[in-house]
Parts: structure tokens; sequence; C-alpha cells
């Protein structure tokens, strides 16, 4: 019996270990990253196949992963996007990782979930440029695709809604945890160094925190963009003003996310800034009245940089061949 | 004494297995495809990474990958494939999928081998717009490549012989083993259907094979496209007479491989023919003269769906960080 319950416990504390990381020791505004452990394998493996698919778009090139490269950084690190026809888009791609850690998606947060945010660059015309209709018989002419539908969702009449919730639940998996902040949160003094501890304490003292807290570091609420000084930009994009009307949204932008901020650039909605020292330069001035030295730059720039955490393991999917009737694509359309 | 010598039978046994297939037990001329095992894994990783990176491009969205999607032909399945802006090549993308088994690259062979190969894409206007000197200077400026470089190499000084000979070597590992016909060809009857059998028959016997023969089923002879019956195509390509500029070589195509066949649709050089059984039709017609019975055709195309093989399961590679001066693309130049 006493064997049994020892062997019982051991068992449960390793499957702790196997569904959660070990949470922060030190009580700070920034929290640790917990890995995701999805009760649906089959559906984040049909999303991962949907996500690198680029049968998903009109000229069949073009697929999530073309503007979110979960190979390097989740973007595309352009200043802002090209899609469908080489459009050039409104605005910078932000990254995928850790993205389901936000309270809404897009730079003005017009899609509440990860499964509302997926059907918009499908359809988008500068982004995929393939209508809904034409996407669902795409999924639903590959047999391959069709009995993962089935499998997963009971039920072999693929939808939009099937495409966009298994894509969503893979999209949940690309988290970043380990960052050297992170060990740092969880006791480890080792693992950043002086100056990164140093641009941390600034980072706080500062207020950046203010806004760029939590798991994600940002990602909890929308701010003006230019609070003290007014920014200027070329792009179009007028923020949360262009979701609600309301004057008071103007300028008002989703908090980024500094996860991995250190491979994200360019930086800011438009792509305009080129360096984390840049933005960190603007931030300062604009956001809170103040311009750092070059040291106080360099800390902070370290401290972010502590930021990079380990990016998923990925397999390649290999995707279900097409069938007889599926819908060839029009690069040209 | 004896049970040493034993182990030591046991352990080359299993180092055979491992790295060579289980040769056909029938005498056809088509053989089986034998794994390839990399005398240098560290190369392989290295050409992996940049086939994968989209920073050997211009723009910084184009990659090895978009248009010999790994993921699921080894081509982009476009008639002619799209490069940088936009533009549309001259000819349909051959899969990279058992390329190493051919003697000469390109349709129209210009590129003796794999490496001197994958020097012409990334400079290629229509396709990465990449001056080699940048290209370069790119994979320099970053330190992850620099150290792999360095590793393999022995100086960490780049040049753009590393970078097409480490391409080279892992596109040698994209082989496609197990396809139900070489696992015929091993000796399972059960392993094709008697339609399969059928079609293998009629493609002995009305002379496919004195074209489509070897381990790939083509890819070791120039033969001209047309030779019954002239092709017209408004594509600007005269194969081989484009590289030899002699009389005798117009027309003259490599021949490509038909393992996988099934899923490298469209086909031809031009892209010009959609399904299988409409370039079956053309090479009866064409090259030997014949029009195919509905049956014919429909043994013919289900023997060379028993071509498709074992995709080559891949990790996504986690690409080195770009470092502080290296160049950003420009995807509008
Ligand atoms: C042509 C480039 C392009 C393609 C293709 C593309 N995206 Fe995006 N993605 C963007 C851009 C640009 C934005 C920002 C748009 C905005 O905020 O208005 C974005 C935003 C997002 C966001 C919100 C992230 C955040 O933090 O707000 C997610 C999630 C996302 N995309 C996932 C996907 C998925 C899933 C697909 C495929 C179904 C996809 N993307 C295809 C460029 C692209
Ligand atoms: C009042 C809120 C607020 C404060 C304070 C603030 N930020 Fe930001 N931060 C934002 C918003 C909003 C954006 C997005 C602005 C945009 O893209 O137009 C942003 C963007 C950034 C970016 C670019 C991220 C990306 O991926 O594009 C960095 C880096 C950054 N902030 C760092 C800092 C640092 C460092 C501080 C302190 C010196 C700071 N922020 C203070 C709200 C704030
Ligand atoms: C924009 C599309 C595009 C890109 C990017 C591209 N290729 Fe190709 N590739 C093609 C086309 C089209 C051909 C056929 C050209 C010809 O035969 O004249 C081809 C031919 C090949 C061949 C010869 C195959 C055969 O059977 O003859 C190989 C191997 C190859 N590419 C590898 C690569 C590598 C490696 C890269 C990256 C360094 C790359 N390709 C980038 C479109 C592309
Ligand atoms: C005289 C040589 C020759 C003979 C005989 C021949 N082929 Fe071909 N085959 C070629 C050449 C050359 C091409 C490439 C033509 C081009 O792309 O313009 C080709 C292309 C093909 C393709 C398209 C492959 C692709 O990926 O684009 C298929 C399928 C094919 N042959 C099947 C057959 C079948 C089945 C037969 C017998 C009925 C046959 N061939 C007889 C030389 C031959
Ligand atoms: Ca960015
Ligand atoms: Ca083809």
């Amino acid at each position: 019996m006493k064997a049994l319950t020892a062997s019982v416990i051991v068992f449960s504390t390793i499957c702790l270990t196997a569904t959660h990381a070990q949470a922060e020791v030190r009580n700070e505004p920034i929290k640790v990253i917990e890995p995701y452990v999805s009760e649906s394998p089959e559906k984040v493996e049909l999303g991962k196949q949907l996500f690198f698919d680029p049968r998903l778009s009109m000229s069949g090139i073009i697929s999530c992963n073309t503007c979110h490269n979960l190979s390097y950084s989740g973007t595309d690190n352009l200043k802002t996007s090209i899609g469908h026809k080489w459009q050039a888009g409104p605005v910078n791609s932000p990254t995928v990782f850790n993205s389901s850690l936000q309270i809404a998606q897009f730079w003005d947060g017009r899609a509440l979930d990860l499964k509302e945010q997926a059907a918009g660059p499908i359809a988008a015309n500068v982004e995929m440029a393939m209508p809904h209709t034409l996407a669902v018989d795409v999924i639903q002419s590959i047999p391959g695709y069709r009995s993962q539908v089935e499998a997963v969702y009971g039920t072999n009449q693929v939808t939009l809604d099937h495409i966009t919730d298994a894509i969503a639940e893979f999209e949940k998996t690309l988290v970043t945890p380990n960052a050297p902040f992170d060990r740092w949160l969880q006791g480890d003094d080792n693992a950043i160094t002086e100056q990164q501890l140093a641009g941390y304490q600034l980072f706080k003292q500062a207020g950046c925190v203010a806004c760029h807290y939590g798991e994600a570091l940002g990602g909890k609420s929308f701010m003006k963009m230019g609070l003290v000084q007014p920014y200027e930009s070329d792009s179009p994009s007028q923020g949360r003003y262009d979701v609600t009307g309301k004057e008071i949204d103007r300028f008002m932008f989703k908090v980024p996310t500094l996860r991995n901020v250190a491979i994200t650039y360019p930086y800011f909605h438009d792509g305009a800034a080129n360096t984390l020292e840049e933005a960190t330069q603007i931030m300062g001035q604009l956001q809170l009245g103040r311009n750092f030295t070059k040291d106080e730059l360099a800390n902070l720039v370290a401290f972010m940089e502590s930021l990079t955490g380990e990016r998923p393991k990925i397999s390649l999917p290999l995707l279900p061949p097409s069938g007889e009737n599926t819908p060839r694509p029009n690069p040209f359309q």
C-alpha cells in the first residue's frame, strides 16, 4: 500500500512537470510563459497543416507561414507585409508566437480571439485573396483533410469554422517559454547578465511596465501611441478608431508583446523603426517624455534581448494531396 | 569470443539495413530508390536552413521552399513559377524530390549538378533576385551561420561555394523511397493493384520505359519533346538548344522523373497539361504515335500513382537570428 501511494505521488508529480513550467519565485509584474498542452493533438495537427498550406490562397503560393515564418520570428520581418500580387499591406505583421496570450488580435484589436482572426487573412485582398467559400471548397475537395475533419469534428462537411478553429488550436501551441528572463523569474540568478538586470530595473522604474506587463509583456490593453508627444506615421491606420469610430480611440493600438522582440524587427504598427534601440528611444520620448542616455538605452535593449524564448520545435507537416476536383490556384486573378 | 563475433555480425547487419534499402528482387528497367546517408549531418543541417531561409532573396519572403514546397510535392504546383515582384517565370518548377538522381539539372540541363544549380535561382531576376555578393554578405553577417560554416568548412569567411555546396548536400537527402512500386520491385506481390501492374506492363510494352527508366524513371537523358508529332507551346524555351545553340538540340528536354508524378501537376516544361491523364495521352501521341484507349490511359495513370514514395520527414529548421549589420530586404527593388 505504501509503495503504491509513493508511486502515485511520483506519477502525479511527473504529470505536473510535463504540463506546467516551474512557476516564478520572484514576485514581479512580468510572469513566466507556461507551455500549452492541447486536449486535442489531432486538432493541432490539422491546424498545423492548414497553417502551412498555400492552397488556402488564390495564388497557391501564400500560406500563413509566408507572413508568420515559424522558422524564424513568427513574422515576415518586413516593414509592411507583401501579399497577393505583391501588394504591400498597410501594417506590420505581428508575430504569431505567444499571440494567444493577448486579449484581442490585430493592432486595432478588431478580432476577439485567434479563431475569429484566422478568417481575416484568408479572404483579405492584400493577403491571401481567397473567398471563404472557395477556401472551404478546396479543403473539402482534399480527401486527407476531409478525413481529418471527420475525426476531429465528427462530420465530413468542412466549414470555415472548422478551418479557423483548428488553426487557432495550433496557434495556441506557439508559445516560447524558457527565455533567460523566465529562468531568472524562476530563481536562477545567473540566467541574465548584470546589464540585463539593470535594464529590467529601469524598465520598471521608467514606467514601461505600466503598458508592457504580464506573461507577454503586452497584449493586455490598448494604449495611445504618442501619449506625451504625437507619433507621425505614413500608415493609414488610426488604430482602434478604425473599429469603434470614437474620437477617444484614435491612435489607440494594442500594446504589442515584447516576447522575442529582438527578432521581430522592424517595429511599430507601421514598421517604421528599424532597430530595438530606435524603437526604445521613441517609446521613451513619445510615451514617457523621457530622453534615455546611451547607457540607459543599451541596458533596456539588453533586457529585452533576455526575452527571446525557446521557439517551438515543429515537424514540417506533410500536406494531403489534392483530389481530382480540387480547384487549381489562379495567381493572376 | 563466440558471443562477441555474433554481436559484431548483428551490429553490421543493422548498419547495412540502416543505410541501404532492400534491393529489388525483380529484374526490371526500373530500380528501387535507396535512402541517402550523408557523411556530414552538419552540412545537411546548414543546407536545410539555407533552403528555408527567405533572407537569401531580395524581397525577404522567397526561399527555395516557396517554389519547391517540401510540405507537399517539392514544387509549387503552378503552371509556371511566380518569383520576385510577382513575375511569372518561363517554365514549370520541377520537384526537388529525387533531383539528385539525374544526370543534369534544369529542363535544358544547363547545370551539371545540384551545387552548380543552386547558384541560379538566388540571383535570377524572376526568382529570388539577389546578387550573389549580397547573398554572401547576408549569410556572413549572421553569427549562427558563420559558426556553422566554420564548423563544416573550417573557415568563417563565407563564400557562395559554401552556400551552394551545403544546399546541394541537403537536397541529396530529399529522396522518396518505399513507393508501392518499390515494394513490388522488392518482391511484395500485394504492394500494387492488378490495374497498376497492367499499367506497368503497358508502360514497358508501349515504349515509355525507353525514356523513363532507372531509379527516377527519367532524369537520365535528353529527348525531343514531340518526336513523332510536333509539340505546340507558348513557352519561349527551346530546351537544350538554348544551351548549345545546335539545331539538333532544339526542343530536346531532360526527360523528367515520374517519381511522385501524381502530385507534381501541372505537367511538361510549360506546365500546359493539367492532369496526368492529359499528359499521358499527349506522350502517347507525340512521342509514340499512339492513341491510348480510355482503359489503357486509366491503367497507365494507376501505375504512375504507385510511384508516390515516402516524402522525407523534416523538422522545420530554426533559423539563426540576423546580426546587427545584416542587410535588410528590399522588396520593391
Ligand atoms: C500577406 C501577409 C499575411 C498572411 C498571408 C497572413 N497574415 Fe496574419 N497578419 C499579417 C498582418 C499584416 C497582420 C496585422 C494586421 C492588423 O493588425 O491589422 C496580421 C495579424 C495576424 C494575427 C494577429 C496577431 C496580433 O498580435 O495581433 C494573427 C494571430 C495572424 N495574423 C495569424 C495568421 C494566420 C492564421 C494566417 C493564415 C490563415 C495569416 N495570419 C496569414 C500578415 C499576414
Ligand atoms: C503608455 C503605454 C506605453 C508605455 C509607457 C510604453 N509603451 Fe512600448 N508600446 C506601446 C504601444 C501602444 C506600442 C505600439 C505602438 C505602435 O505600434 O504604433 C508599443 C510598442 C513598443 C515596442 C515595439 C514593439 C513591436 O513589436 O513593434 C517596443 C520595443 C516597446 N514598445 C518598448 C517599450 C519600452 C522599452 C518602454 C519604456 C521605455 C515602453 N515601450 C513604454 C505602449 C507603451
Ligand atoms: C521563384 C521560383 C523558384 C525559386 C525561388 C527557386 N526555384 Fe528552383 N526551380 C524553379 C524553376 C521554374 C525551375 C526550372 C528552371 C529551368 O529548368 O529552366 C527550377 C529548377 C530547380 C532545380 C532543377 C530540378 C530539375 O529536375 O531539373 C533544382 C534542383 C532547384 N530548382 C532547386 C532550387 C533551390 C536550391 C533554390 C533556392 C536556392 C530554388 N530552386 C529556388 C523555380 C524556383
Ligand atoms: C522519346 C522519349 C519519351 C517517351 C517514349 C515518353 N516520354 Fe514522357 N517525357 C519525355 C520528355 C522529354 C518529357 C518532358 C517534355 C516536356 O516537358 O516538354 C516527358 C514528360 C512526361 C510526363 C510529364 C512529367 C512532368 O513532370 O511534367 C509524363 C507524365 C510522361 N512523360 C509520361 C510518359 C508516358 C506514360 C509515356 C508512354 C506512353 C511516355 N512518357 C513516353 C520523354 C518521353
Ligand atoms: Ca515587427
Ligand atoms: Ca510539374
